[in-house]
């Protein structure tokens, strides 16, 4: 049971579709007070309560230790300290001594102090007076997310070819890069369904141009490539390059497209592209209007894009790097303490998605100008949702892949999302397994992260035992930043190894598909954690490195580097399967605490007794796939 | 066995002290071959080899699937993907197929493509012609070990108190932030034998040097602490303060004992004083003569100290701000595209430790100019050695407490390390556990990281947890950064559960002592890898979260958050012990995987079946333990 609390004029971020009455928050059942312009509330746990939610963002499943804030951020350090990731997923919910669960609809910023000031209490503060808070009541985790779910609207699902293994870089710069991809995969035997076209492939950064002398005829090349079963996904950013004679830039300028200064001329940010606009997307004649530039792309086959760099990053504004220079002018000659030093690194250092830019960006909002730091969190939602309403109008459903960067729940409608600029850590493999079901809850269930991480050099182990994951994520794309080693699979010694982990991807597809569908007609998760279905269980409780997937299985990747196998722990009696190729060996297991050996071309998975799931054959494309011909395992 | 290989004319680093005649590098039994000014060997692995070794370096105890570098890095990110950290130890072994140890002595540059490149091939490239290379033979990883330890002279070893908890922070600044650490923990009942002071004590940050104001009459204060039985251990870092009037500086620059710009002038760096100079402590006079400057110190009572930022760190040089300054004021006013904005950010960012000051460094090796990049490796060893010299002539044996940030394979004859600025992440208990065994290779015995870590905000349980581990390292020391939140053990809620942790390490004191006198007088390891004394037990071998501790235990600390427990695995029969405070839980456990419950106030242990270990009353300060009145468990 959903009840719906509000305060003030909360801005309608659309991310809840079910229709609610508003109740006063002085009736909110946690309580709260208004102090500085911020309501704060609290509540108590107990040592064995676990606090869940928070989609896409740092650290556990259970979110107990730590304070997070809901800010989108690009920021491409995802380590243990970090408060925020790319999306504001303000989902969370207790379940032990008492289970309820909260979603705070609120573009800007929200802390969540779970625990880490004081062990057992957590305390929410919401940076201002208009919001709402649903607070949803139910006695299991399951039942709770499925209400919450159910009140924000059923999930995207993509085309089927989105299940395929996908391959991207920052960049294949042209038509000869793409070209060898693809024969670098057909060569080795290893299936492929994408390739990605990072910013590269563009005319100076400019969103929906094409650069001619990378790419001639690019209709035809995207054809040529359809018909070789593969679908090419170009990448688009948020700003808009200021160009004289770039035709959306113009439409955008002269229409007042763009967000402004406090004064109402256009703010101007760094970018790829060197200066841009960033279209208001919270208008939504500004988002018909961005939204139909994809027919551009389109209109030259293609059918899936990703979102970037909108939360937004902006490396700098034009105001902050004149600042910094003259700082810098100020201080030459001079005999510089380490004040000042530090001080004018931390200029420079600072350019980049400064606090002061955002203040100083304006949106229109119903008619009214609203500061960006109040609207921050739904920018980039707002961008996808552009994409969103005009591939539903012109193509309708599970026609054009779509996900995003940043995000805010309502986005989950209309786009999956990536786990953005990850790095190649073994300990970025649990940091993707931990946010599956995270990210579930609120909606996203068509996720993944960048496979063999994008920052940074990747080893041939790291990539197999992320792939090894990456198979059962709805989103399995491998992708590597500019200036890193190579990490396509073929790239590295020994690619049958890699075939054999990718080759389990497509026997599992109609299984994954069968999933990935129920779950968002059901409104049900995809990935579950092990206390979600053993809540007395305390090991099962505690489990962070394996996961439950649908009805049937457990899955628990390798995690770290120079080991053959891993600890698993069983809260029941199951099949222990190992998918390696067209190769299956099962093997029964007890409830309780095993070490299982697990080679670098070999998928585990457990199947709880009395389960079955079908495989079918592996082929090269989704296309190839014979979903009706499986066979049922164990 | 060892025999030496020797290149040209090897710089002396003094790391070996054992005598052996040089035979022709064309001998070396891994062969290698000279190229473009470097030496390039390599050796093959079999899929089941172990490579330790390094001691002092990101990653696993076996260092197989990534590159190192050995080069001595002020970086406070130890993050995956990182070569280095502050240390340079080069020693390898390969143990499985074959087995033998290698050490490189080469003050420079050194890099280990260990399966990286190619996943059973280890490269290495030697950046020079003049270096030794010792090889190793011998069926055993313990048995090289040995050998290579007794081939460079005997562990140092710290004073008794020096087993006692330590609580640090950058810093406590005065006298008063002192006594209130002190009352802190007095009145929490937690032991405490040592607080440290970090750079704000001094004058300035002149090395030296007591700041009167926040330390009014030193001597007394040292003398009243001591009194209590508290030890003061103040930083001494490696740049000197260019200051008029200040006697060390004024001394240091009459007699040409800082290192020189190529033109004969004096190298001018920025550190926290500001402009400095940097002693040439590879010339035997300027050793001499900065270390007899401690004697202003232990004059005064002081009978420990931590070298630091002797890599050397590097903020900025004045020739490297100054041309940053000149970029900065020629790009004002232009409308900077992209690539040059980079440029410029990356300028300022690149100011610190950059290759080109580095570069542009020279000192004096036996009356020859040499330039810094060909004797890097060895600058804060021989700022160590500077001040060990002093206490062995002065003071004698295990009188001074002295540990070092940078150091290289020599440095451990008189002094140990810290493993410098960790985070306070989990993941970083096991980065911790895993140098320890590493450390020990290379002769380091007292050594340990910053417990809670030092960068970033700790939580009450990573502290704790850290702890639990931080029971068993000879350098138990709590250590935090500037602006980040409280971890002394009476800063967190309920603070019985810090005082159970201490309280096991002042129990085990005896233990300890005795365990790292004997590794020092045998040459000998404190804490193994499980492979070593598993080898054919194939989950052991792999193992790299557990260790074994002298000829007795094996420890296992909880390195994740949110859970009570964790698995181990057991290669033989032993006892499970849990210790919290003065309680005592035993449990037989037998071979193979078990999940084990730990409380966040337990500290785990494993006692091999038919061993024991002596534990005492705790007491508050070393001082107060009876060592004599011990009790045998299990």
């Amino acid at each position: 049971m959903i009840k719906k609390f509000t305060s003030g004029n909360p801005i309608d971020t659309q991310a809840v579709v079910e229709k609610f009455n508003a109740l006063p928050i002085a009736e909110f059942p946690l309580g709260g007070k208004f102090e500085n312009g911020n309501f704060v509330f609290e509540f108590d746990m107990a040592d064995s309560d676990i606090v869940y939610g928070l989609g896409e963002a740092p650290r556990g499943i259970n979110k107990r230790g730590w304070v997070y804030n809901s800010f989108c951020s690009d920021d491409p350090f995802h380590t243990e300290t970090k408060s925020s990731l790319y999306a504001a997923h303000n989902f969370l919910m207790l379940s032990g001594s008492k289970t309820f669960g909260i979603f705070i609809d609120f573009p800007s910023k929200i802390r969540w102090d779970i625990g880490y000031t004081t062990a057992n209490k957590t305390v929410i503060t919401i940076d201002g007076t208009d919001f709402d808070i649903y607070y949803i009541d139910g006695t299991k985790p399951l039942e709770i997310v499925k209400e919450f779910r159910k009140s924000i609207g059923t999930s995207y699902v993509p085309p089927f070819w989105a299940f395929g293994y996908q391959q991207s870089r920052w960049s294949y710069h042209n038509a000869e890069a793409v070209d060898a991809v693809v024969d670098g995969y057909n060569k080795a035997g290893i299936p492929l369904d994408c390739v990605y076209l990072d910013i590269d492939y563009m005319e100076r950064y400019k969103d929906f141009t094409v650069d001619d002398e990378k790419f001639p005829n690019f209709k035809d090349y995207v054809s040529k490539k359809r018909e070789e079963g593969i679908h090419l996904i170009p990448i688009i950013d948020a700003g808009v390059k200021k160009e004289n004679g770039y035709d959306i830039y113009e439409e955008g300028r002269k229409n007042g497209y763009f967000c402004k200064n406090e004064d109402g001329t256009d703010f101007e940010g760094g970018v790829w592209p060197g200066i841009v606009g960033f279209p208001d997307f919270l208008r939504p004649d500004v988002r018909k209007w961005f939204g139909s530039k994809y027919k551009i792309l389109t209109d030259m086959g293609i059918d899936g894009f990703w979102n970037d760099m909108n939360e937004p990053a902006i490396f700098y504004s034009v105001k902050g790097l004149n600042k910094a220079l003259d700082k810098a002018a100020s201080l030459k000659g001079q005999n510089l303490d380490l004040s000042k030093f530090f001080e004018l690194k931390d200029t420079f250092a600072g350019l980049s998605n400064s606090p002061e830019d955002y203040s100083s960006i304006y949106h229109t909002v119903d008619g009214k100008q609203v500061c960006h730091d109040q609207v921050h969190n739904i920018y980039g939602a707002n961008m996808t949702k552009a994409a969103g309403e005009y591939f539903a109008e012109k193509f309708g459903k599970e026609k054009i892949l779509m996900f995003s960067r940043a995000s805010y729940v309502g986005a989950h409608r209309s786009s999956g999302i990536w786990f953005g600029d990850n790095h190649s850590w073994w300990s970025h493999i649990l940091l993707d397994l931990k946010m599956l079901p995270s990210a579930n809850m609120c909606g996203f269930l068509y996720c993944g992260a960048d496979l063999g991480g994008f920052n940074e050099n990747a080893t041939r182990d790291l990539v197999l035992r992320f792939l090894a994951l990456g198979v059962f994520t709805p989103l399995m794309r491998n992708h590597a930043a500019l200036g890193t080693r190579n990490q396509e699979c073929y790239s590295f010694e020994n690619s049958d190894d890699f075939k054999d982990i990718v080759e389990v991807r497509y026997r599992l597809i109609p299984y994954l598909y069968r999933t990935f569908k129920k779950a968002s007609e059901e409104n049900d998760m995809i990935f579950r954690p092990l206390s979600f279905d053993y809540p007395d269980d305390k090991i099962a409780r505690e489990c962070e490195t394996q996961l439950m997937l649908g009805d049937e299985c457990m899955i628990c990747p390798v995690y770290e580097q120079n080991v053959g196998g891993r600890y698993v722990y069983l809260p029941e009696n199951m099949t222990f399967v190992k998918l390696s190729g067209t190769s299956i060996t099962t093997e029964k297991m007890s409830k309780g605490t095993h070490y299982i050996e697990v080679a670098l071309n070999e998928v585990p998975l457990f199947i709880k007794d009395g389960r079955q799931i079908e495989l079918c054959k592996p082929a090269m494309r989704t296309s190839q796939l014979d979903t009706t011909d499986t066979v049922m395992i164990p």
